[in-house]
């Protein structure tokens, strides 16, 4: 399924920015990045709460937040981009 | 439908930013705002057309993104939030 993953975190303090990378890694070991604070991840339902875990472990749930959307595995008529550097398509060939 | 708008519009020069606010104030116009650059609307297919024609009027297509997600009628179920500021619930009594 795909679940698409948004967040902010708070970037004013030094250990904010620390998180901010941290988070972006992790969606990283998941999926891809599409726009600065929007991750794709094709997980099953396991690797989704292991993503989630991880990710509420690595923010300050005072002054950050993430919001999951799961868009399912019939996905591919849900999305539409518009404009500058459209995401490959996460199940698609991976052309070497 | 519960359609979620996520866009990057580039703020190096004073357009830009000038474009950023124009496409947050128009999605504001159909929705709420969820996190920093992400906004959920409800509308229905029309509304979704003419909301998508007017935001792709607003941006500049070679450097900015936008990004819709259409997570139907049945989305309560689709999504989670975790942190800070959640959203009120877009389809919920209005508590006045």
């Amino acid at each position: 399924m795909l679940v698409l993953i948004t967040y902010d975190v708070s970037t004013s303090s030094k250990e904010g920015r620390r998180r901010l990378s941290q988070v972006a890694k992790k969606c990283l070991d998941y999926g891809q990045r599409v726009q600065n604070s929007v991750f794709e991840c094709m997980v099953d339902a396991t690797q989704f709460r292991r993503l989630k875990y991880e990710l509420e472990e690595l923010i300050d749930e005072t002054t950050d937040s993430l919001r999951f959307y799961n868009l399912g595995d019939n996905y591919k008529t849900k999305v539409q981009h518009v404009g500058a550097k459209p995401s490959y398509d996460i199940s698609g060939p991976l052309i070497l």
